[in-house]
């Protein structure tokens, strides 16, 4: 049976999206395995299936499923994905969606310019809810780190981060300090890593050490995380400009108790069809 | 514009591949790099390119681009994808075609299990025709590398190959006698490496270092060369089957002055446009 899909990226993020809705999606694990794997499928970094929802008020559920065929609750260049895919697809015309998620509901919003803004939840600085090995909140507060002494600022985007400002965000010890820092016993569950620069009241440069896979072009949760703790350092307002490897990210954070914002974009690489080629294909249509 | 293309591979190796026959295809060496990145494009090792034929009695021209943008005279894997991709498009339904390619006219056959036979032409043995730095033919000729002495065959497929006996493929130590032979000063133009264990009469395991490329899953020429070699030590019969990291390939060699005949799997793993989605987009139509 043919199955439709689209490859879609934010910031070189890269999903394998399936319109679930207008067409039956039977995943197994060995299944997506075989979708992400670059050179003998169609290669990605997660398969993204939007779904009819369960729930009345509520447009479409969606899940996220790892290259290595877990599910995972939450992410946030995919749910920017997969907004734009609904509307893109024709399965919505509203540009303001409510999806259901295992990690709780979202809702984007699709831009004029297509980028798209998901809301991202409120912060959380209490070193239980981060969580981190001791009480309390750590804002510029000093850690012993491969013997020297860091200030380290501790955030929780619904994941744990650890970020440090820095003068130049090109020469920071990413891979020599991001490993020690994601597992220092102050991060029990281990870290993220942002290094920030900050280059105005409006715009910071950030490089990220991502937990469980290194460096990588961009981290949603890590641009929130940075802007978050730039923004408790009183360095940026309450709008700014994150500059990834990848490319920008606007966050917007009015300040404590309040949900971060972020909006990014979202691109349709190009659209698919697994299966077999029709018998008898016609010289004009497509394929 | 929508651009039509198939995505394939040939044991791992793998290929966007464009019908330039029914619509203009316009690459540029920007063009082919972005599709050939494997996040914010296509991804691929080559971008091959099926065209009208300017010959009579030719049935098409194939064209082969590198991931990097630069054009190639031929690949081995890519002959058989893109023969199967002309009859799977619907372009011909001939089972025998003959293409022209910048490295001369390749004749490959569909077989009735999809799998394609290439006929790689006569191998070379003479020092000054693979090229070697010395005269004559090497066949189990001794060779002083690495401050030990290894029998080596040395064998031209149109690129030059050293070619050694092991009595265990797997535990063969590519990563560090592959480099050295490859840069062998015995080996002007350098060389493609392949360690042959022969299991029976009709049957070998091979690992190849390629050159330029290091330790890669399937080289047709390697699989080509290592059966030549293994011919011409008495150890194998005409016909052995190939067994390489990414698949099998069954290499076909009467003896000297003769072609060798090469088959092995090509796979479409889907199709795709690249472009707009369709800005009314019928709910029930593919992409």
């Amino acid at each position: 049976m043919n199955l439709e899909f689209a490859k879609m990226h934010g910031l070189g993020n890269d999903f394998v999206v399936f319109d679930g809705v207008r067409q039956a999606v039977e995943l197994t694990r060995e299944r997506i395995r075989a979708i992400a794997d670059r050179r003998f499928g169609i290669g990605c970094d997660q398969v993204l299936v939007l779904e009819p929802a369960e729930r009345s008020g509520v447009d479409f559920a969606y899940r996220i499923y790892n290259a290595d065929g877990g599910e995972v609750e939450q992410c946030g260049n995919g749910a920017r994905c997969v907004a734009l895919f609904a509307r893109e697809a024709g399965l919505t015309d509203k540009d303001r969606l409510r999806l259901e998620t295992l990690g709780g509901e979202i809702m984007p919003r699709i831009l004029p310019d297509g980028r798209v803004t998901v809301d991202m939840g409120v912060p959380h600085l209490e070193g239980a809810d981060i969580p981190l090995s001791e009480p309390g909140e750590w804002v510029r507060a000093p850690l012993e780190v491969a013997g020297e002494r860091r200030r380290i600022t501790a955030v929780s985007v619904g994941n744990p981060h650890c970020v440090l400002e820095v003068e130049d965000a090109t020469a920071a010890p990413l891979s020599t300090l991001g490993p020690v820092l994601e597992h220092h016993p102050l991060f029990p569950n281990r870290a993220n890593v942002e290094f920030v620069e900050v280059r105005s009241p409006d715009r910071i440069r950030v490089r990220v050490w991502e937990r469980g896979a290194g460096v990588t072009l961009a981290c949603g949760t890590g641009a929130c995380a940075s802007v978050v703790a730039a923004r408790l350092w009183d360095r940026v307002g309450p709008r700014a400009e994150v500059e990834l490897d990848g490319g920008n990210l606007t966050i917007e954070w009015a300040g404590p108790e309040e949900p971060i914002l972020m909006t990014g974009p979202a691109v349709i690489t190009f659209r698919g069809v697994l299966g077999q080629w029709p018998a008898s294909r016609p010289a004009t249509a497509g394929p």
